[in-house]
């Protein structure tokens, strides 16, 4: 009596995995140096010297007891703090350590914040393009999720689709600025004008409508980019940060969801998000992690070489004649395809040992990403491989 | 529009925390070393040198963007090799890699276990007494939980009980032995018969019933106790275990789920815990944990206090007329109390400055629980307190 809803799941491939393995495999081929893969968003930089010294402190110098002890549930006081403390001070929005509560990456912030502000039969909207993963983290929870269609000129804002699609059924839009796979980060004018859209909304329907603001990439911001926090342009906000990206540690799973003291019911959200945990197996992440992280809240890897890839990039594919919005952030860039169909195109790249992803899962067609966290002198050495996938089109 | 079940989770009170909550309240009025405070299941000694020491070298030597690098969602391949090795030259079992699920404790282990061989509106029985935990792990599946009576004279299994709850919508029986709240751990036979009825009423069926066996204090047992791996004695098991225990690692939250290669569907059950991640927000435990663990796979920290302790309060407790069931492992004992309401017997222990469990929570009336997962020397002083609570009975 396998359960037919994950075995279902297992059969569909991952468009990106399928690019990685074939990216693997093209390497032991003709060697690794030939292969230019952009298809993970895997960091390319160290975690700061820092993290690791602090990791070495704790092991050290801390009884192993209280170190390895249990956290609680919400995570660790003293870290819960520590986050609230350096939002504040960097933010101006006045959380406390209430508000704070410590998850498993931005994945497992999601999955909390959407779980507290839903119920199942809800729909909740987010902007294409987006992150493929958002349809499991939303789906498992019985809310439905509905994109509203890009903005193609610029992916900002598509105001007239999104509000089109709001109905009171709605109680939460999720937004991902910086975006995977874009790369654009939302102006201020463009996120005050979603919050006037919500608040004049959820006025009408008689319930507020909260904005699950998913920004793991909130620190890769690029010189003179207007990208606010978004917590501090509309109250009733659940900001899902991960520090993944920001201090280069994926797989220490760490990151956290902060509640606007201002949002309806602010008090009890984070404490909602200790009983999500418990019916999804305690989420909560390692102490020592928890520890460290709190130590370095307000450093980054260093995360320069994002935007001289960027830029290298950005350059050439212009042009070489591809239509591209510029990004403001991440590690990734969206360009439109040199051919209607996304797979075709990619599917040619190949050839040139090009390995990007093409853009239908990402609920935009006719493009393909590019995740740039890679060496700059690997990006330099593709640039011949663009040119010849360009004139192949010529 | 907070989610109202999670709103009325917040509403409940935990006992075991309540009774922790008041030890710290206590010891803050009158010294903690007056306190005795059996309350919480936390390990009392540290983890084991190798431990520290091999966290100490990956930081030290490894590089950091391998180190903190993603980890696959089932685990690091070498992760579930090695634990898969371990546990086929202790147990015989043969496990190979695929069959492990690497998860953030067995708490997480339990949730993906269950959800990948239920479906919403099956039923799951377990065994009074029970972790109370199980009703958010299981509730949150949409899987019925139903509790079979204990076998108060021994709390092995009380058969005729559990085969009249049996019915073709149970595809699924949890076991936690060794067994927190009792210690006692399930014998041979026990296991032998258990599995008998399981695959009598499996053929009948038509279905596999499988065995959840939760297991975080397998490595907690005692001289001369007969306790086998479950297993070994059951196809169609999937074993949950937790480090936090045998390496007292609580806060660090690793653990795996183990599915005998002999079930139903052995190849995909992993696979599909991976698939179970992505809805509740990637569960996978940190990198560096997962490296660190898979070098001491076959340590323990130095668990002999728990059998040290034990000793002292069985022998005073069964002297001063308690009825007690020996524990087998585990840190636990689960008396009966010396009148008819355990919360009254509890309330009544606070005078003499004893902090107990009772036991309704566990599924039992009438009992009480005592987590002696302390120093040897608290458990001496606090026997005076023992018998005095006895004599205010006689």
């Amino acid at each position: 009596m396998l359960n037919p809803h994950y075995l279902e799941m297992l059969g569909k491939k991952s468009v990106i995995r399928e690019m990685s393995v074939w990216a693997t495999n093209r390497a032991a081929e003709i060697g690794a140096e030939n292969v230019f893969n952009y298809s993970l968003g895997n960091p390319s930089v160290p975690a700061p010297q820092a993290f690791t010294d602090e990791m070495l402190r704790l092991l050290q110098s801390e009884s192993p007891m209280a170190l390895h002890g249990y956290s609680p549930t919400l995570g660790i006081q003293s870290v819960r703090q520590a986050v609230a403390d350096s939002l504040k001070a960097r933010f101006g929005v006045p959380y406390e350590a209430k508000h704070i509560f410590m998850t498993s990456g931005a994945a497992g912030a999601v999955a909390h914040a959407v779980r507290a502000v839903t119920q199942p039969g809800d729909v909740m909207l987010t902007f294409a393009p987006y992150f493929p993963e958002y349809n499991p983290y939303i789906g498992g929870t019985g809310v439905e999720l509905q994109i509203v269609p890009a903005s193609i000129e610029d992916f900002q804002i598509q105001f007239d689709a999104f509000e089109a699609m709001l109905t009171p059924k709605v109680t939460s839009v999720l937004v991902n600025t910086p975006n995977n796979p874009s790369g654009v980060v939302y102006t201020t004018a463009t996120l005050q004008k979603l919050a006037a859209i919500l608040r004049a909304k959820g006025a009408e329907y008689g319930h507020p409508i909260y904005l699950i603001s998913d920004e793991p990439y909130r620190e890769i911001q690029f010189a003179g980019v207007d990208g606010p926090f978004v917590a501090s342009q509309y109250e009733h906000t659940l900001t899902c940060y991960s520090f993944s990206k920001s201090l280069s540690l994926p797989g220490e799973r760490i990151g956290y969801v902060a509640v606007n003291p201002a949002a309806e019911g602010a008090d009890l959200i984070a404490d909602m998000c200790g009983q999500i945990s418990r019916e999804t197996g305690h989420n909560c992440p390692p102490s020592i992690i928890q520890l460290a992280v709190s130590k370095v809240l307000d450093q980054t890897s260093d995360l320069s070489v994002y935007e001289t890839n960027m830029n290298l990039l950005y350059n050439e594919l212009t042009s070489l004649g591809f239509r591209c919005v510029k990004p403001g952030g991440t590690f990734y860039i969206f360009p439109q395809a040199l051919e209607p169909d996304a797979v075709a195109f990619c599917e040619r790249a190949k050839q040139f040992n090009l390995v990007l992803v093409p853009s239908n899962n990402f609920g935009v067609p006719g493009h393909f990403r590019m995740a740039y966290c890679v060496d700059t002198e690997t990006v330099e050495r593709s640039l011949p491989a663009l040119r010849a996938l360009a004139a192949s089109y010529r």
